[in-house]
């Protein structure tokens, strides 16, 4: 998994059908303790909002945190860091 | 997924059969709303236009977006950015 | 597969339910031999601590180490390096 | 997916068994038009041939495009560049 | 696939129960004829030994070249180079 912070979302009107509703959101990544230069466009799954730090699961599993399994989703929010 | 702007188009004839009618895309990307030097080509799904910002999904997940999900593709356009 | 030493972990109590229970780890990679400014967060499967130089998996394959092999998770310690 | 120009092949007497008769080649990668530092190694699946610019499907897509769904491949060439 | 040079082994005798028996190998990557400074840590299928140059398959096919295709595993060893 990936740990990032929101820095704000993307929105998309004309989408995959599969992710309407779908709240996209765009993070910077942190990497021991640090901010990166590398950012990331994530569903979010946990109600995670902007400047929160959250965890990032990327890749074929990341869908698993969907309620559609079957989206084309490759980055999703599973966790908000304490 | 990640954020780009469409650049152009790829022309293959000679092709897997199951790509057949995919429109391959050449996309910039773009993290934290900078224009990187970073590009990958991905098949179309929501009928965007070289110049529009596009969301893409990258991996596994990508061919989900598809009507052919056993289409061997790894990175496909999923929605546009408004 | 990578290998890191253990770092720290993650804590997160809002998470994606089929992941409650997972014990997350920063690690910190190591390439041949040297340590490295690459860190990724990973679940444990073996019960390894902080200090310990451990081997995991990543991407989809991660989460066979699971006992839950739904869980959206795409990074997982799979052995202790000895 | 990537674009690239095939540079060479690669020769594997002994491989595992469902890659038997698998034609791997070099490809190095193109972005924006330009030859990269990049190279990967493809199995072809489409008849192409050494200096012809192609499009590669990696990661866990790839083996659609074979006759052989269940090979251990990772990168397969599925079209070549007009 | 990436072609490398074996440099070495990783012991693990704490490991997942799905990988007990696996030889894992530590690879340099190889490309475009160049040693390049990428390690990987990838399993053997083909009987290979240190310094030899072989092909690795990554992500999620890998494991498509053990026999228990269930293991975590996300890089092994599928050829050894002529």
């Amino acid at each position: 998994m990936l740990k990032g912070i929101i820095r704000g979302n993307v929105v998309s009107t004309r989408k995959q059908e599969s992710l309407v509703g779908s709240k996209f959101m765009e993070v910077q990544i942190i990497e021991n303790g640090n901010l990166t230069d590398k950012y990331i466009i994530a569903i979010d799954s946990v109600g995670a909002g902007i400047g929160e730090t959250v965890l990032i699961t990327v890749g074929s599993p990341a869908r698993l945190a969907l309620s559609n399994k079957c989206a084309p989703a490759d980055a999703v929010i599973v966790g908000i860091v304490d």
